[in-house]
């Protein structure tokens, strides 16, 4: 249902002028500049962003100079904002709503979508396109010079507003601490999800999680809400350790120092044959590899969340895969349908189940967002979020 | 419980004095003749075969020059037979009952057998060892010339007498017709069973079978039995199409002919998109990945049951494994634990549920065994069951 101040007169919204952060150049500083919003289209929102976190994906596409790496773009995909104007045909949302953007589509009405078992979006496929999801080569956003900006992930959130596809935004509860309820907008999602949809982690197992970053943190917290009894996180960075601890890591194997063993040797023997649940969250196929080495016989799941090089692959024996019964999945989102999914794991938020504060090092002022891609780049925080205005 | 007849006197057995079809060098006739079976050790029992049925291992075994091959060896592992004496410690069965026998152990004690998860037993793992499972370089074969003769997959049914572990064997009703029920010792088990229970096929769901053999065909079978309403045979011998529509095989591919299209495009039009399982029963590490091309994202789980050369691997692109969200699992066995699920699917070939007559092409005595290799070899068979005495 729309309201009246969102229906009848779409014609008339005007594009808005407002401050972004636009990355020009691979590697270089964002550069704050007004630029201009237009209006959205059919099955489109603008929002106003509240606020905005900073996750890994945006660095690596900060830092890529080849495609799919294009420029000027504006960058940003966890957010939280508030519905400004519809599109026509926008019934999900109305004007004030506050909605958490998610670069996976949820249209409710293709054949995945209506699928309890998937969260690929037939109708809006996930690609990293710098356009807007449902029409071609089309962008919402110019420059003063009326050059095109570029969309990222069908969210673009380091600007004051933006324009979605309605199958891209997830109405919330407005009374929910917005710099907590962003985190759910990709990697939070992506790692508890992983644990609880894809991997369905069985109260009382054994979880290994290699790469402690911000994914791998998250796979921990989906493990502990699940009941794992053994999280063992891997990395090469013992920092990492003391974090993880907080996130509910059990134990702590640092693979740079296994003394001539490989890890899953290691891995093997603290768990008496391997682990039930192995999580891949650095993006390296040869970790994959031994990930799945990693896993108990009979029952063992690897999951991947992590992104290697294009054309990377992941080679295993075949005859490994046949006599031992052993599942490799990948996890995308966490597995989640936004629309239905989030929701729940707010509710969880809520009833201090769900630990989304830990996961919050560092708030910023928007403006500041150069020291922010700072700290990303320096390891020295996990999620920072930017307050607009 | 033991019966009088097995009890008590065990130093007393003595070794039996019987026929056999031994191998005594790859790729050359089976030599008959008579061998010497030791009595039962400890754990184990002592069965005289009813009937037994050629499965591809057995060939592939026989022709193979090379180690896991060894000579003189007795193949054989797809049987029925009755027990004609037990070793101490044997509580399960007793003399005169009959067993099916089976490769794969189900020793119902160590953590693999007592979850539901596992059939891969850890006491007595899988492997394609020339000795008696629990006795390391023991063998209870020997020639009239006192040397030694090898054990083959835990079984060696191409003897009027053998020993088995009591791991190894499954009590069944007397009164299933012997030369229906052997089929489940091996290869109608594992595809029944792939498709039970490792892929758990849905009702109404879409499979893909690559290869038409016995093992593909047994997948048919029970993905007919699971309710799949489509069941994509994909084979490079047109004939296997029209015994394939027996088995419940709705539409063939023939591979051979896909006109510069690769299979996976094939399937993928076919099914709009993919299958929602995939079964290799080749045994080709190329055509696991195809498969694996052929599977619906989201949801699609391809499943492995071929043998491959040994290191043959299975590579798969990563950015394919983390965004289509599909599965990869091997099945040995079918997934099935022998002691709790072979007798549920003898009641299902009881209640005419699951169809095993359709699998026994031919029927010979034993004497004829070199003459059913032949058949098998020529692809003119699909199971031949050799009658003993």
């Amino acid at each position: 249902m729309e309201n009246g101040k969102s229906s009848g007169d779409k014609s008339s919204l005007k594009p808005i002028r407002c401050k972004a952060a636009v990355c020009r150049k691979a590697g270089e500083p964002l550069v704050m500049e007004e630029i201009l919003v237009a209006p959205p289209q059919p099955f489109e929102v603008r929002i106003r962003i509240i606020c905005t976190a900073l996750c890994h994906s945006d660095i690596t596409f900060w830092k890529l100079q080849v495609p799919p790496a294009c420029f000027p773009r504006i960058l940003g995909h966890e957010a939280i904002g508030v519905v400004e104007s519809v599109g026509e045909n926008v019934t999900e949302v109305v004007v004030g709503d506050t909605v958490l953007p998610t670069f996976m589509a949820d249209c409710g009405d293709c054949v995945d979508c209506k699928s309890p078992k998937s969260n690929l979006c037939s109708r809006l496929p996930f690609k990293v396109s710098p356009w807007m999801p449902r029409y071609e080569n089309s962008s919402r956003f110019t420059d003063l010079n009326g050059n095109t900006l570029f969309h990222f992930l069908n969210v673009s959130s380091f600007s004051e507003y933006t324009v979605l596809d309605v199958a891209h935004v997830v109405k919330i509860d407005s009374s929910i601490p917005p710099s907590r309820a962003c985190l759910l907008s990709c990697g939070v999602s992506t790692g508890v999800g992983a644990a609880w949809k894809t991997a369905q982690v069985e109260q009382g197992s054994t979880v290994v999680i290699f790469g402690l970053g911000s994914i791998g943190l998250a796979v921990a917290e989906g493990a502990r809400l699940c009941g794992a009894s053994r999280i063992i996180g891997v990395d090469i960075n013992p920092t990492k350790f003391e974090v993880g601890q907080k996130f509910g890591i059990t134990e702590f194997v640092n693979s740079m120092t296994c003394e001539n063993k490989r890890l899953s040797e290691v891995i093997n023997e603290m768990t008496g044959g391997g682990a039930d649940y192995c999580f891949e969250c650095v993006g390296s196929s040869s970790l994959v590899q031994e990930a799945y080495a990693c896993c108990r016989k009979g029952w063992g799941k690897t999951i991947t969340l992590g992104v290697d090089k294009p054309g990377s692959e992941i080679c295993l024996n075949s005859s490994d895969v046949l006599h031992n019964g052993k599942t490799l999945i990948g996890s995308l989102f966490g597995g989640l349908k936004a629309k239905s999914h989030i929701p729940l794991l707010l509710k969880r938020y809520m009833s201090k189940e769900l630990e989304l504060d830990k996961f919050v090092t560092h708030e910023m002022k928007f403006e500041d967002i150069n020291d922010a891609f700072q700290l990303l780049l320096d390891g020295r925080c996990i999620r920072c979020v930017l307050w607009m205005g």
